[in-house]
């Protein structure tokens, strides 16, 4: 048995990458977490269909003791984790990111780092054990022995979130969130690589994808280039299936280029 | 007149940076800005020195009200600002960094982002009108007309801060606030010269220095490698003498050099 979670797991990309390891991974028991379980329909719909493989745990990222809690449920009833995928974020309280300064608050800075940067390093902290425990049932083993791995740990951040790519600006809150995130994944990738741990660590990037978060600017977006939530999950799992120890660290595209901080 | 002004200068790198211009720049204004003044008392021993090119304002970053309130209220005495040397930072409320991530808290999280990424850039926000209204009196100016400079807004990050080059690991608060805030500065840098706006906007890295900041961590130090804030102060006075809009949104160390995101 393959044992993983996602993070924010009621729509868009969490959603996506349930219904995917469920339909795809026939061996795969899937651990699905969002805010507030009651009013997530979708995931009710998928649990219907798939009542032994999938289960739907409450949690808040930004409240430890929740975290904390829900993480020692999960160790109680499955003991380890082969795959975690951080998905929670928001654009920005409001909806909108930030189009210049004049956009910018104290309020929206911190509830969008609160939900995009401190949460997915709480999960990390807490299913760490369980991810050490790992049987290595996702990604692809390294051929040396000693470099096989327990467990991947995959943050969902951005290309925003890249500051060397960073040319138009704006995004104030979700661009810093990222660009946190994926020192989070850094740091994460050094520490969960240290004696006898091995969990390969990443961020990776969707692509511009058809969920809530981006839906006022998908008029913007070029033809062909706004992908479904279903074939941007196609992609990470595509890169997903193939990373083993010499990637971790790292910062991929839905395409498997490697990008920029 | 040559308008300067210094957030975070109760002590440490912007203290000194203070010093530094009161002492070397004749022609210097200097803004001081503290959370609480009147317990500043190494500036106020500043203050009885300079008393006509020396002013002190209350403000704490972190707390958009009273950045507005503060920004008007030197708006009001001066109009302008030519210089903006974001230095205000914390380690971690703890006084240590995290060594691993049993160490990682939300609380911990939630106020060193605050503190060293919302703050200065709540400080860029209500202070860039005044730069954009600046007389280009610190820096080196282009010799392309239409790229002379208004103003210079230097955030003092951290080599620490870079993803790209982290080897080590922990201090995941510190390294994810400077990370955020060298995201906020690229951001800063490409608002700030749109149309006629020309503010140079950079981080620059202090190197390890002598102040309450490093003080846990000075006997890990190389013999050499501790600066103190006067020699730091000097080495990014160079680089902030040199700068124009050619060199806006990057990142340099206190030797020059280029650093990666």
């Amino acid at each position: 048995m393959a044992v993983a979670l996602v993070q924010g797991a009621s729509r868009g990309l969490g959603l996506h990458f349930c219904k995917h390891l469920l339909t795809r991974r026939k061996d795969a028991t899937v651990i699905a977490t969002c805010r507030r379980p009651a009013e997530a329909t979708a995931l009710h719909a998928l649990l219907a269909g798939f009542p032994h493989s999938l289960a739907v745990f409450q949690l808040d990222a930004t409240r430890e003791a929740e975290v904390r809690e829900t993480a020692e449920a999960v160790a109680k009833d499955y003991g380890r984790l082969d795959l975690l995928v951080n998905c929670g974020a928001i654009l920005h309280p409001s909806g909108r990111g930030e189009t210049s300064l004049r956009d910018v608050s104290a309020e929206g800075l911190s509830v969008t780092l609160a939900t995009n940067a401190i949460g997915p390093l709480l999960v990390a902290k807490h299913f760490s054990p369980l991810l050490l425990n790992g049987t290595g049932a996702f990604g692809r083993q390294h051929a040396d022995l000693d470099r096989k791995h327990q467990a991947l740990l995959v943050n969902i951040t951005a290309k925003v979130g890249s500051i060397g790519d960073n040319g138009l600006g704006g995004w104030y809150s979700y661009r810093m969130s990222k660009a946190a995130l994926n020192m989070a994944t850094k740091n994460l990738s050094i520490e969960l690589r240290r004696g006898k741990a091995k969990v390969v660590c990443v961020s990776l990037h969707p692509g511009t994808v058809d969920t809530d978060l981006s839906k006022p600017y998908h008029k913007n977006v070029p033809k062909g280039k706004l992908f479904s939530p279903e074939h941007s999950v196609n992609c990470l799992m595509h890169i997903i299936d193939k990373l083993d120890m010499g990637q971790t660290g790292k910062f991929f595209a839905w395409d498997g280029s490697e990008l920029p901080w």
